[in-house]
C-alpha cells in the first residue's frame, strides 16, 4: 500500500447527497430542525457515504493495542501487563467494549499493534505488531519514522479488510497502559498548548503521578522537538503503535467514505495526526464523546468537532464511540424511515 | 384506584441493592469510575428496581396526547388538527418516536388523554379521553379538579396495565399542539420564575408568537392563581390532559419501582407535578435529555436532575427519552455482563 495514494484518495463530502438528505429531513413529520443534532449528523453521514438515505447496518469497533516505554517514568496507575491481559479480556468478551458492542450490534476487531511480549495466537486477534512496545519518549523517540509508517499502513490495511467484510460505520478504540502520556504529547505538540493544560489523570494517577506525567510530556517534547507541520514526525517521536494504527485506520476509512466515530483522548490524538496528514479527514470524523481526561475538549476544538455525549467517561476501548454509534444510527434511521407530511396526511406549519 | 394509596406506596430506593451494585462496579475490569455516569445510573437503577443486577429488557415509551384551548391565543406554529393527525402517524409507525422505539427495542403505547374531536377506533390506541381538549388557560382553568384527578388516575392505570404486560423501564412522551404553553405555566408556577425565563418557541413560533405565548402564560397565572404547594391545583388550573396523564403514569411507575426516563419540556412539567404530590418520586426519575426549549434546564435544576443527552432536540413524543433509555440499558448491561478483575485474570490498580 502506498500511503501517499491513500491520502490523496480522500475527497470532499458529497454535496448532492447532503442536499437530498437535508430536503428530506425538512419534509418529515416533525417541526423542521426539531431533531437537532440527529438531523445534522444524518445529513453529514449522507455526505460522507454519498448515500441520500444511508443505512448503517454493519458496524465495527476497532480496538488497537500497544505498549509504551514511558511507563518506566511512573505515569500509570496500572502495571504494563494489564495491556496484554485486557487484550485477552477483549477476546473473551468480558470487557466494557464487548458489552457495549453487543448492545449496539457491532463487531469488535482487536489488533495487536505493539503489545509488550508475545500474545498467544487467537483466531480473533489481528496481529500487526511493529515491536514489543515503544521506547521511552521522555528520553528519545518512541519509534523510527519507518516504524511509524509501517504502523499507519498496517492500521489502514486492517480497515481495508473490514471494508471487504462489509462496513458502514467505524468506531475507533484503544488499549495501552501509559497511552494517555504520548497522546498528551501529540496534543501538546499540535495545539501548542502547555502540557499542564492537556495532561490528565488517565486511569487514575494521584497528584504525584500527575506531576510525573506532566514532566514526562515536557521532556518528551524538549528531547524530541517534534515538527507540528509533519504528522509522521510527531507520531514517530512522541506517539505509540496503537495511535499510529488508529491514524492509518482513520485515513483508510475516510478514503472508503466510511463515517468514523472518534472515541476519547487516545483516538482523538490519532485523529489529529490523520488531519495533519490530510485536512479533509476532518469532514469524516464524528466526535463520539467528551472524555473526562483534561485536554480532550481542547483537542476537540482543534479538530472543530462537538462531541455527541458527555458522560464523564474516561475508559477508552472505544466505549464512548460505541454509545455514539447508536445515536448516529438512530439519526440515519429517522431520515430513512420517518413518514413525510404528505405520506402521513399531517398538516405542515401554518402561518400564525 | 385510590390516588392517596398510590402516592403513599412510593418508597425510597433500595440501599442494599445499590451497595451491591456499587461494590460490583468497583470489581469490574476498568479503572474505578471510568464509565462515569453509566456507573452512577446502573447503581441507581439497582436501587429503583431493588435488583443488584438489573435487566432492562422490557421497555415502553408512553406517548400521551391531548389538545389545548390556549391555542386560540395563537401560541403554536401548527394548527390544532395536527395533534389528531400525529396520533394516527404514531399508530401507523411513521413518526420519529416509532423509528427510535424500534431502534432501541421498545414498544410505543399511544394514549388519547384529551384530543379534540373523536379519534376513530384503533386496536393500538388506548382511550382515556377526559374531554376534547382543555379550556383556554389564559381565560380560566384548564379543567376542573375532578377532571385533573381523573386524568392522573387514568395515566396511572395505563402504566399498571403495562406493568401487567411486563415492564422494566418507562419513557414518557407527549403530543399536543400548544402544550409547551401549559407546561411553561406549570414550570413558572412551581419554580417561581417569570414566564419570560421559561417560555420558548415550541414547534417554532416567530417573535410575535413568542410574545403571545409569554403573555398567555402570564395571564394564565394571574387569572387562575395556582397554588404551588398543591400540585393538583396547578395541574387543574394551568395544565393539560396529557400532562396530567403523564403525572399519573410517573406516580404509578415509581410505585411499581420502575425507572422513569423523563423526556423534554412537557414530560418534565408532568414530573414536577408528580414530585409536588410525592417528593420521593424524584429518586425514580432519570433525565433523558436537555430540550432546546428555553426553561427546560431551570426545570431540571428544580428537580435536581442532570440530563443524559444534550442534542439540541425539541420534538417531544419521548424522542430524547428513547435515546437515553438505550444508554441506561447499556449501563445496566456493563454492570451485569462485564468480567471482574478476578474472572478475567487482570491485575488491579498498582501503587505507583
Amino acid at each position: 500500500m502506498n500511503l501517499e495514494n491513500l491520502i490523496s484518495t480522500i475527497g470532499h463530502l458529497d454535496e448532492s447527497a447532503m442536499e437530498a438528505a437535508r430536503a428530506r429531513q425538512d419534509r418529515l413529520t416533525k417541526p423542521q430542525g426539531s431533531l437537532g443534532r440527529l438531523e445534522e449528523v444524518s445529513i453529514r453521514v449522507a455526505g460522507i457515504t454519498g448515500q441520500p438515505l444511508p443505512i448503517l447496518e454493519k458496524k465495527a469497533i476497532l480496538v488497537m493495542a500497544g505498549d509504551h516505554g514511558v511507563v518506566e517514568e511512573g505515569v500509570s496507575a496500572y502495571p504494563q501487563e494489564v495491556t496484554r491481559q485486557m487484550v485477552f479480556n477483549f477476546l473473551a468478551g468480558g470487557a466494557a467494549i464487548n458489552v457495549l458492542a453487543r448492545h449496539i450490534g457491532a463487531r469488535v476487531v482487536v489488533v495487536d499493534m505493539g503489545v509488550a511480549g508475545d500474545l498467544s495466537k487467537h483466531a480473533n486477534l489481528v496481529v500487526k505488531k511493529v515491536a514489543s512496545g515503544t521506547a521511552n519518549i521522555a528520553r528519545g523517540p518512541a519509534m523510527t519514522r519507518e516504524q511509524a509508517m509501517q504502523a499507519v499502513i498496517s492500521g489502514a490495511q486492517v480497515v481495508e479488510a473490514e471494508v471487504e467484510r462489509g462496513l458502514n460505520i467505524l468506531a475507533t478504540g484503544d488499549m495501552g497502559i501509559g497511552n494517555t502520556t504520548p497522546s498528551a504529547a501529540i496534543a501538546s505538540a499540535l495545539t501548542g498548548r502547555a502540557p499542564e493544560q492537556i495532561v490528565g489523570r488517565g486511569t487514575g494517577v494521584d497528584d504525584s503521578g500527575l506531576e510525573r506525567k506532566v514532566d514526562a510530556v515536557r521532556r518528551a517534547l524538549l528531547t524530541n522537538n517534534p515538527n507540528p507541520k509533519d504528522g509522521m514526525d510527531v507520531l514517530a517521536k512522541v506517539g505509540g503503535f496503537e495511535i499510529a494504527g488508529l491514524t492509518g485506520a482513520i485515513l483508510a476509512a475516510a478514503a472508503s467514505r466510511i463515517p468514523i466515530v472518534v472515541d476519547g483522548f487516545i483516538s482523538t490524538a490519532a485523529a489529529m495526526i490523520a488531519v495533519t496528514l490530510q485536512p479533509r479527514v476532518r469532514e469524516y470524523l464524528i466526535a463520539g464523546h467528551c472524555s473526562q481526561e483534561l485536554g480532550h475538549r481542547l483537542m476537540m476544538e482543534w479538530l472543530g468537532l462537538e462531541p455527541f455525549l458527555d458522560l464523564n467517561m474516561r475508559l477508552g476501548e472505544g466505549s464512548g464511540a460505541a454509545l455514539a454509534i447508536s445515536l448516529v444510527e438512530a439519526a440515519c434511521k429517522t431520515l430513512v424511515e420517518m413518514a413525510t407530511f404528505e405520506e402521513a396526511g399531517v398538516a405542515d406549519k401554518a402561518s400564525v
